[in-house]
């Protein structure tokens, strides 16, 4: 039997599954946190991949999903700025050096947009845009059935264009970021600030609610959370409205925490996507949906990887 | 022999060139204004085939590049705002029914992106960002060797992006979009209305100097021309520096009239893109540079289709 191993790694956790040829159900799979006490997170990656290494099948190839900045095709992780000592690490490298198998590396963004493409909300299209809403937004694009990952890797940073000139900053250092202001640290922070300054809300003085505490109080009618919701889809909408613009896709699939609110940032983001696009053209073949795979998307996206690797090899 | 027919259609000038197989040269070419009394711009379009169709060369397709928004896979013209009456004009088919051979449609600037991809400045590159800046502001994306043209045609609408809220009014109808903000029209409004209020210029008191009068003022050391031109360049690099996030492209082509002016508009576009690109790796393998082919890209452009739908035939 033949097998694939497919690692997705964050700040923190590291999740490993075993794949079969035939199927997205993984034979095996397992999470440990990305953070301990004396060992690398490259040390604690290898140990559980060495754990759930088959006795019995022929490992094919390994893919690893990770966050950041990275060169996928020299197999580097430039900058992960939520994993420790993670700056030009030769990640591809060091796998495939312990384990002798072929091992590919994707920004994690890009393999979720690969993985809902193959096996969740975006089979059979061929034009995809991807957008995780989480603690920071991401992206990834399929442009004529084609992942489009950039010269170096880096594209699909949807979180970084210009939302609002001279706007909150950003994680990445910038100011009005799209992430500085739909996010769900955006969220969370706009409530803080508002609540600070006495804005009438059911949550209590002096609080700080995140995101998904506001989304639960936006559907219980309470104005302020609603505002939230509204400002942040707000600003979604219009991005998306660029984005179609400039990609003209005919599907786009939400993912991450904060699109798990479901119409609470759906209904305002579409309001003002319509009221942002420049044709009605854009929309008129256009499905917007959540993602199916949810917080597997990544590790299936590895997998959609290797097997679209080996179809090509 | 087997020869190519590209046509460019524009609001003022339709132009018709008979290419050979293996050269960008053309056999034959010929210009005529698109707008004339008691014909059609589609029925000026056939004379000007039928006048240079060759009689010792078998026409293997025609190629027409377009503006607007088309759907290229129905060849239907969508809207073309510059030229009277194409609204859901199907060209391609109307051109086939005349001559008998295939005929293919494309967005003029997406064509354009594709004639300096296989023939001039974007040769050997596949991650190509073409800017086209003159009256308006256009584009075309080729990612990962690929022209991305979009679920329906619509890509690569580079001036419809968001540089200024609540900014100057656009071609397209929508408030503070980059085509707003960094057109040659939109330099030409800027010095209009600086002048207007009396802001000290080499320009006389009520004059209305164009893009390209306020170039040349600006490089004999004009201090409101230069403010034109570095504001316009100001939220170029902004916009460029969105699209590397999305698409990271090793080579960006500048294109069209105010182009030309060179250093003048692209010194403060790369001083705004280095500061509002949100890492230096972005940059460090990208190259800009101005269009090879000029006027002719959009011709040559759709020759280069002909070629890749023979190839891929």
């Amino acid at each position: 039997m033949r097998a694939f191993i497919a690692v997705d790694i964050g700040g923190t956790q590291i999740r490993v599954a075993v794949f079969p040829e035939q199927s997205i159900n993984p034979i095996q799979e397992k999470r440990i946190r990305t953070v301990a006490e004396g060992q690398t997170a490259v040390e604690r990656m290898i140990l559980l991949i060495e754990e759930l290494w088959p006795r019995d099948a022929e490992i094919v190839s390994i893919a690893i999903a990770a966050p950041g900045f990275l060169d996928p095709k020299a197999g580097i992780v430039v900058t992960a700025p939520n994993i420790a000592g993670w700056i030009n690490l030769p990640i591809a490298q060091i796998i495939q050096d312990r384990f002798h198998v072929p091992v590919y590396l994707g920004n994690d963004a890009n393999l979720a947009a690969m993985g809902e493409w193959h096996f969740g909300a975006g089979r059979g299209y061929s034009d995809i845009l991807y957008i995780t809403v989480s603690t920071g937004i991401g992206g990834g694009i399929i442009a004529g059935g084609q992942l489009v990952e950039g010269a170096h890797g880096m594209a699909g940073e949807l979180g970084h264009v210009m939302a609002e000139p001279d706007g909150p900053l950003c994680g990445c250092g910038k100011r009005g970021h799209l992430e500085a202001v739909a996010s769900g640290t955006a969220i969370a922070r706009y409530m803080a600030e508002k609540i600070e300054i006495g804005i009438p809300t059911s949550f209590p003085k002096g609080s700080r609610p995140s995101a998904r505490e506001t989304a639960l109080a936006a559907r219980q009618g309470d104005a302020l959370s609603i505002e939230a919701f509204n400002r942040a889809g707000f600003y979604l909408g219009r991005a998306v409205a660029d984005f179609l613009h400039i990609l003209n896709p005919e599907l786009i699939i939400f993912g991450g925490g904060v699109s798990l609110s479901g119409e609470t940032i759906l209904a305002p983001m579409r309001k003002s996507l319509e009221e942002n696009v420049i044709s009605p053209e854009y929309l008129k073949h256009l499905t917007i949906t959540r993602t199916v795979l949810g917080d597997d998307s990544g590790l299936i996206g590895a997998y959609a990887l290797m097997l679209s690797k080996l179809k090509n090899s």
